[in-house]
């Protein structure tokens, strides 16, 4: 049982932490993106490990919850406890420190704080690429990132957050420190902790620094938008691709017509220019070696697909101007996505084979629940569909409210029928603990709660996130 | 406290397992390769998961000690128990079957027992590549392999066992069966249990099953063996290939002179084309996309090399039969190692741009010792050096037994002290308890005991592999 977090329990923290640490709670706090979730609690804002160690001790010896707060960008309410026993709120958000680079190790260590644009600016400053890219990077902070094990557009040549981190520095439940930070690529002594905190958010520990892996430049990239016959004929493209360039292609995503039409709706200006727009589009990015130039490789892939039947058109990009305009159009669809607003959003991956399927097989029961648009996009190499469902043009999400979870039930019990994940990239938080405990593998939960229980006895760690509280 | 695997215990399984799993144990179940150490028990080989789920609950419940066995090619005693109560060993090894390919996905799903040259070759069947590569290749086992997160030679840019690994079939030390075999390479529901149990050296539960992930074969492959000024030099080689060719270098292995002067006194016949024999040498391999040749890709290389006054000789091999024969240099030094005997072999790494002053430092303080041989050798790319150490010609290592534990010791501080590891590769097994122990972080050390307890009530897996019975 926990007990709330009172003005009379951070005062008893007054003599042992610093006055910057105490602030008021604000809306960045307390709501998410999707406006789903209104947090509660009191805010600390710690600037050091060893005052995130200073807290979590007071909070696990009077058993008070914490929920750590990053860069509040997170899609599943893992940042914000609504109802419930009052948290502390601990914002990371003061300890954005880049401690060191490494360029001649392709290492950096980051604070939990730091920004994923800041962090990528410091490994293009050292000559080197950060490869977690995503809609959010302007905001979400690496703390939050590797807790959350997010994925992005490059996943598919670089993996996720997960793939990106070397080491960590963590405060326990109990405010202990796990001093992890190594800059090891290899490091074979005892169990891997690092992958059990990425991906745990905040439920096990809270990660105050991490060491990450910096990516060498491709020589040359390029990026080229093409027509595909079907989801199948983008599949068989990839593998076209990867027979040329292996495993060169550093992107590639798939776009279904409705994603650019709500582009217009929405009053957004990235703009398709392929005419006819084509159902079916995928976006695709290589990352080569000296001695290619990309329009040349891309070409050769363009026609190997029009000779296959897999392609009808497509633009290659000249410039990284024209570039970055194709990029606009795929990473413009979540602010059009949330202009409009979706009945239901779901993030899915299944099995790389049974994608067309999926698609094939979800339409038409959706389409039979009401007059609804589909929105089907994502990262088609790593299987991963950001699949959501709007209301037609000229209503709104509110009238369709009673088919909601209906929705959502048939998208994810397909997915899952699949063998699929019914959250491939954004975690549980809040939003889908009901979901792990219908999907999830009996014997994986019940692994998790000992685990659960074993590091954080008090239960005091981001309460009623990932596992029920 | 565990109770000795007995026949009286094991006739109490007959009725519920077939007669084929009762087998005697041979050498190959009580040997490991170093002979370090000598096992004990009674074997028993099931033939599925459901065979290998009924042993477990047995011993689970009878508090009976399990010593996992794959192909016995580890270099730590992971896979013998010497001393203590008699466990029953289980060995994966009628676990073979590759039980499913899916070339489109680059997905394939084998079993624990399934040996690393078959998976290889399954890939390539299927027109892919499954990258994990070292010298025990031909008996080497799945399970063994994921179970170490065993390394090798394209670590650099493959990753090790862990990022081959999607997905995992778990028998917990309950016998429940964890069934987290998933195809997905996207999926955050939940705690990353697989890189856990990957690792774990089967002290969390028994893989017996996997879902691996095949590469896509590069379009053209090459490789050279470089003259490099120091291994400073040799660093800066890795740095300035990569700056033209990214990530297509697949491998860059460092080797002083005294390897190909150990396969001479041993009597292997892999030579070095180089005249004079460099002090130091790097081979390295590229796989490159579609439209570059190898041979080109490294002459620009070499002579940039040159230019910058890193190396001064070199050979490019110009077909794959060249290139076999510069790796066959590289993957016979393991055997002229052990023809000859070593004092003490280490498997360290450290962190990249520490490499060097590892090197530079190690050699005077160890010559002080006596007059001792170093054969310095590894996986330059990803920091790591199997770094060991022999007695002069015409001597052997039992001579040098006084100073043995010495030359580890220096070995193991001075990596220790670079914010190094004591096993890069290998694992802890039971050879490396007492590093683990002594240069571990405090904080994980009492984590991994937490979670060994979680998982394993009766710490019947494994007993006295990674933590101390």
């Amino acid at each position: 049982m926990l007990n709330p977090a009172t003005p009379e329990f951070l005062d008893t923290l007054r003599d042992r932490l610093p006055e910057p640490v105490f602030r008021d709670a604000g809306p960045e706090h307390l709501e998410e993106p999707r406006g789903r979730y209104r947090g509660q609690g009191l805010l600390l804002a710690p600037g050091s490990t060893e005052e995130v160690a200073t807290i979590l001790q007071a909070c696990h010896t009077a058993c008070v919850g914490v929920v750590p707060h990053g860069g509040g960008t997170g899609l599943v309410g893992g940042q914000v406890m609504q109802g419930g026993v009052a948290p502390v709120i601990l914002s990371l958000a003061r300890m954005t420190a880049i401690r060191d680079v490494f360029p001649s190790e392709n290492v950096m260590l980051a604070e939990a704080g730091a920004i994923l644009a800041d962090v990528q600016r410091a490994a293009r400053e050292a000559g080197r690429m950060f490869p977690l890219s995503l809609a959010s990077e302007g905001s979400a902070r690496i703390g939050g990132l590797l807790s959350t094990n997010a994925g992005g557009l490059n996943v598919l040549r670089y993996g996720n957050a997960r793939a990106q981190c070397l080491g960590l520095e963590v405060v326990m439940a109990t405010g202990e420190v796990w001093h992890g930070l190594t800059r090891l690529y290899k490091d074979n002594t005892g169990y891997d902790l690092r992958d059990l905190m990425i991906g745990a958010e905040g439920t096990l520990g809270i990660i105050t620094a991490a060491a990450l892996r910096m990516a060498p430049v491709p020589a040359a990239s390029g990026s080229a938008l093409f027509h595909v016959a079907s989801p199948r004929a983008a599949l068989d493209l990839l593998a076209l691709a990867r027979d040329r360039v292996g495993d060169t292609v550093t992107a590639f995503e798939l776009m279904h017509r409705q994603g650019p039409e709500f582009l217009i709706e929405a009053g957004l200006d990235a703009r398709v220019p392929l005419d006819p727009l084509p159902e079916w589009m995928v976006l695709m990015e290589l990352g080569l070696p000296e001695g290619l130039r990309p329009e040349d490789s891309l070409a050769a892939i363009f026609e190997a697909a029009v000779a296959a039947g897999l392609s009808a058109d497509g633009v290659i990009a000249s410039s990284e101007t024209q570039a970055e305009a194709l990029w606009a159009i795929r990473e413009t669809i979540p602010e059009a996505n949330r202009r409009i607003g979706s009945i239901s959003s779901h993030d899915i991956s299944v099995p790389l084979s049974a994608l067309p399927d999926f698609i094939e097989q979800a339409e038409p029961v959706l389409r039979a629940l009401g007059n609804v648009r589909i929105n089907c996009f994502g990262h088609l190499g790593d299987g991963n569909l950001h699949y959501n469902v709007f209301p037609p043009k000229g209503r709104t999400r509110e009238e369709f409210e009673e088919i909601r979870l209906r929705v959502k039930e048939i998208v994810h019990d397909l997915a899952h029928g699949f063998g699929g994940s019914v959250s491939a990239e954004h975690g549980i938080g809040r939003l889908k603990v009901d979901d792990l405990e219908r999907y999830g593998d009996p014997v994986k939960l019940s692994m998790m709660r000992a685990i659960k229980t074993a590091l954080d006895p008090h239960g005091i760690l981001n309460p009623g996130a990932v596992l029920r509280g």
